[in-house]
């Protein structure tokens, strides 16, 4: 099978809709997708972070049209971006998202989920509980960024954690905070995205409103605004030896001053892919509303134009729509 | 008593020897010094670090003149530099070290150990067993730094760690990382300080001789070279998942390319003063041998002298000894 589909690709520095192949690779699973979502990472790269050349996207719901593994046929699924070597000691533990041999889907030596099409081994695929809709499944991937926080640092309802940034992925950190019932409040710069967290039961601050008071700092603070002023805020409203948690990758150095860390013994995080089992749990489980945050949907046939509107300021979760190609792909 | 004394005082910008009062504080101990040590924080503080001025010195061991614990009149002592308000949480659990309110012997609000007497609370001081000596007594401060990173990390001996920095703390810590058993490797540029290493059982590296090799990467980098190169290097030669100690303060930003820390999940975690009781017990066991260590000894009186053999590239640790004065101190 070698038929053509439709991927929106960034390629010799421009971003466009391509007519593609329709590569699968050698014992993997096709998947037709159905919904993505455009996430920062992918605004990056087409700035030039991490020098991906291909078909962007890497947050995806869809369904198998072919695997390996007959079970999987004709069900929705998310899938796992990071696709191991398979034979290191982190894949044999089935954790391939530090594999140093791996591809990543739509950002590292691999095409990814902007297309009508993509491929994926068996085991990164998960099944999507019928309760999920693809609108709510399509946030599995950022979901299970925010939940990889606990599984690196223990919170609890006694602990004060503060998120900087009120962008997708600080919104979807601060609903997986609340999950703890820790003393928790978000800090941005967008009057509306802040009252959209608010509705969501999260506390929330102004920017230019935030006193740092020595005696009051927090346990925790989540860097999400993907700012070196976020970072700088950060180290400012940590505790002695608290922890800050960097969460956005974003392109360029950071001028940082190092004795704060050193004198207070601060811990500083960097945090990325989480596990898609939590993520999947808390949506099925409808303790994270992630509909709210959904700012626009395009046809994928749309997509420049779609990246372009998820680039413009204070817009949050942009979505692409795939429709069924009219003539179905023969497995 | 207000009988005056000689100290080594940073003020106005200008390091001399003075005669001042023997000032103690109210409900504190009076300890007669014997030997301090001169730190790479003395000779920071000397460059504008920290903004202290008075009576420099953290590192030493005396005699209690006076205290108002009793029994330890007449004790050979050393002391936590860390004294706390007394009253908050962290006061409570006698763990001063991170009191927002502290002062710290020679670096913050409070006159240091390069003078013939000073002043510490009771509840700082620790005897010195019989068995360990006076030039050994006075690492215990630094060895207590170094021990702090063992109450950080999990060290044990499947752990692959490297030191950077084969100065005064990089050769402390590299003998108390070696006590673990863990496989360990210290990276330096004076040929003579990585052959001490050597000599006390530590494997070496010239900087210079170091290839990167991802698959081959450190579980736990300490730096210790305090440079902004070094902390640069502890970011190459890092895991994915593992950890960086920053252990060296020092003046002004550091650049960081962040990414490496998200994408790859590292910590990197500030370290500062240890627990004195488990240096005071790895000299007593004779597990970690100091005294290779010392590169020169001045008198109090020669402490400007001294400063400026410390400041000079490739000494170890200077100490200064402090003669007992003709007229003894009525308390």
């Amino acid at each position: 099978m070698n038929e053509a589909m439709k991927a929106l690709r960034f390629e010799n520095n421009e971003l466009k809709l391509a007519e593609v192949d329709l590569a699968r690779r050698d014992d993997e699973a096709l998947v037709r997708v159905t919904m993505a979502g455009i996430c920062n990472t992918d605004i990056e790269i087409v700035r030039g972070y991490a020098g991906f050349s291909g078909t962007l996207g890497h947050e995806f719901v869809g369904v198998v049209e072919d695997s390996p593994d007959k079970s999987q046929i004709g069900r929705r699924v998310v899938g796992e971006i990071n696709a191991g070597c398979g034979r290191c000691e982190l894949c044999r533990k089935n954790d391939p998202r530090h594999c140093l041999n791996r591809t990543v889907l739509g950002i590292h030596s691999r095409d990814g989920a902007f297309a009508e099409y993509l491929s994926l081994p068996p085991q990164n695929l998960l099944v999507v509980p019928d309760s999920v809709s693809d609108h709510q499944a399509v946030f599995t991937e950022p979901l299970a960024a925010a939940c990889e926080i606990l599984d690196q640092v223990e919170i609890n309802r006694w602990r004060r954690v503060a998120v900087i940034g009120d962008g997708k992925l600080g919104q979807l950190i601060a609903r997986v905070m609340a999950t703890t019932g820790c003393d928790l409040i978000l800090i941005g710069k967008h009057t509306n995205k802040l009252e959209l967290a608010r509705q969501a039961g999260v506390k929330t601050i102004e920017l230019g409103a935030i006193e740092i008071d020595p005696a009051s700092r927090f346990d925790l603070v989540v860097e999400a605004s993907g700012s070196a002023d976020g970072l700088r805020l950060a180290l400012e409203l940590v505790r002695p030896r608290g922890a800050i948690i960097l969460k956005s990758t974003f392109h360029g150095a950071v001028e940082l001053n190092t004795s704060r860390i050193v004198v207070d013994e601060i811990s500083v995080i960097g945090s990325r892919c989480g596990r898609f089992e939590q993520a999947l749990a808390l949506l099925e489980a409808g303790e994270v509303n992630v509909e709210p945050l959904i700012a626009g949907e395009f046809k994928l046939t749309d997509g420049v134009e779609a990246m372009a509107e998820a680039q413009r300021p204070g817009v949050l979760k942009i979505l692409l729509s795939v429709p069924r190609a009219v003539a179905s792909v023969s497995p």
